[in-house]
């Protein structure tokens, strides 16, 4: 692909780790010693809670590198995890980076996945403090484990929820998943193709919360201007139905969503009807949106509606009620958790 | 091989995670919120510094399941970040875990790893708080993220032996690298017969350096005890030659270390005998032994030769004399690094 290609095992373990960690940049005071040593040592003020995040990524299970590059990889691999501190009302400060790498892939590659994460991190604010590089027999791992900040007390969990609570996402639902689902038949298509364009004209968008999201801190941002601290949050990565009965099972409620009140862009919208899908159901069901979706008391009603980008969505109600959406005719279907499961059927949608 | 095998897509991913988290522990004051919600919330006291490592374990790259029980996997899995914890003079609190898993693993295979994990997590005093898992579609991945903690400012790192510090290391070395070649050696002898059964008699010692490493919490005690902090410090896992290269080279010395100094257990010896391998080789470059290898000012001499599995095997130069073995007939062999280098050689040896 690119033009000079160097094999890792002429590096080694060691000089490869050199290579990609020189000139780290430390943006947090927390960060007191980074890379180089057995751990990372940090250190955080006497009020603050320190948040842990973990996540696992495993190719041909969470990736598809015949259409994802390596940059984009890299920037998800580490804004996934940011989006988890967030989710707790919290600011991502540090990460470390594991990576298991198969003998196809060269310092090169290495170094773009790795410039991905570098970017990531110099958009939100975070520092590289460590990790592990080691070689795998198939495929490339990455595993990312997020340190995080909040003043002590604040941290939202997904077990607050009250009933009469307002619940709330941000952005558009259903778009990542229908980006996926565009680049799925694009690859299909090309198989076999040598020079096959795919046209995506029309269609940046959805492609774009595919291989590139973001993690909603401004989200974060603009609820502590307005004073408004969440009873439960989580962030929407295996699909909305199942983030609400997350959130309604940890806080024994139930609750009702509004079909009418779910944000879907014109992207999704058009792509579903070109694939012939139903458009809630990608909307309900689509993971890796890694919007916010939270809850408030009934008495913060006007401070969220004046958030750019929020949207209330329904209500929390006692649990006996159960989980449901109601749809424009006013009928009630309860909600399912047909979310990504990678372990039930392994496989990415 | 156990009786009664569940498949994991019969309880799916949340079903699994719930089974194995059921009724987890919480030791650690530090521990506010552990597993349960987009990420784990810990609080430390306001003196105290925040130490992360990670490492990644992948089948057949760090471990071979067919003489690995998984028990014992997961014990060590966790073990080993534990080791690169009290490496830095801190104390381990919490762990997460993340594990990648193919369809050949049943639920009872993962709860026989994940036993092996919280029995060292018993044992050591630590909290899992989180983790990932998630489909492989080859062979098992565990990534383990361990957080400690220490007094601020006593965190000891790599870079700070200093001209004439006299050079330390805990137990005795090689054992593990010797367990390691018996264990391949009964491998390749059973290979094709069924009832085989492998004569590990006499050679305990060396079989459970390999499969159930221990990290020297004692030692870190001990030391605090006679109120010696290391200069620097690392634990030996890459193989001692490995590891002095690391702390001259951070720490800008050289080093001369004596061959009739170094630890070895006597069934090392006798294993290396039998395999007609070289002893001295071996307990130089052997890796996987996680003792504590530390560098203490000569005016410590008195205190670290009272602490029981010590042994002072050599003092730290100027960076000029460079890094060498004395041997026994006084002559200097340069060190090298010829430890354990999964990126170069893709084997473990």
């Amino acid at each position: 692909m690119e033009d000079k290609q160097t094999e890792i095992s002429q590096l080694g373990e060691f000089g490869l780790i050199d290579r990609l960690t020189k000139e780290l940049p430390r943006v947090n005071e927390s960060t007191v010693y980074a890379v180089g040593d057995d751990a990372a040592v940090l250190s955080f003020p006497a009020d603050s809670e320190v948040l842990v995040t973990t996540d696992m990524l495993l190719e041909n299970v969470h990736f598809d590198l015949t259409y994802v590059p390596l940059m984009h990889l890299g920037y998800k691999a580490a804004v996934v995890n940011f989006s988890d501190i967030y989710a707790m009302n919290g600011t991502p400060k540090q990460i470390t980076v594991s990576l298991g790498i198969s003998r196809r892939f060269t310092v090169e590659h290495i170094e773009a996945l790795y410039a991905g994460i570098r970017r990531a991190c110099e958009i939100y604010g975070v520092d590289i403090i460590g990790g592990d590089t080691c070689s795998s027999h198939q495929g490339l791992v990455i595993s990312i484990t997020c340190i995080g900040e909040a003043p002590k007390g604040t941290a939202v969990k997904r077990s607050g929820a009250k009933d009469t609570d307002l619940i709330c996402v941000s952005g558009d639902l259903g778009a990542a998943y229908m980006g996926l689902q565009l680049l799925e038949r694009e690859k299909i298509a090309s198989a076999g193709q040598k020079d096959f364009q795919p046209d995506f004209s029309g269609k940046e968008y959805i492609i774009e919360r595919q291989l590139k999201p973001e993690a909603r801190k401004d989200i974060i941002e603009a609820l502590a201007r307005e004073g408004v601290r969440p009873t439960a949050m989580m962030d929407v990565s295996d699909g909305l139905s199942s983030e609400l009965i997350h959130i309604c099972k940890q806080s024994d409620t139930g609750c009702r969503v509004y079909e009418d009140r779910i944000p879907i862009d014109y992207q999704t919208a058009v792509m579903a009807e070109e694939l012939n899908m139903n458009l809630v159901t990608a909307a309900l069901n689509g993971g890796e949106d890694y919007e916010l979706l939270f809850t408030v008391p009934l008495t913060d009603h006007d401070k969220v509606e004046k958030i750019e980008g929020v949207k209330i969505i329904g209500y929390i109600t006692k649990p006996e009620l159960g989980c449901a959406l109601v749809t424009r005719d006013g009928g009630e279907i309860p909600l399912k958790a047909q979310g990504w499961n990678p372990l039930a059927d392994q496989n990415q949608d």
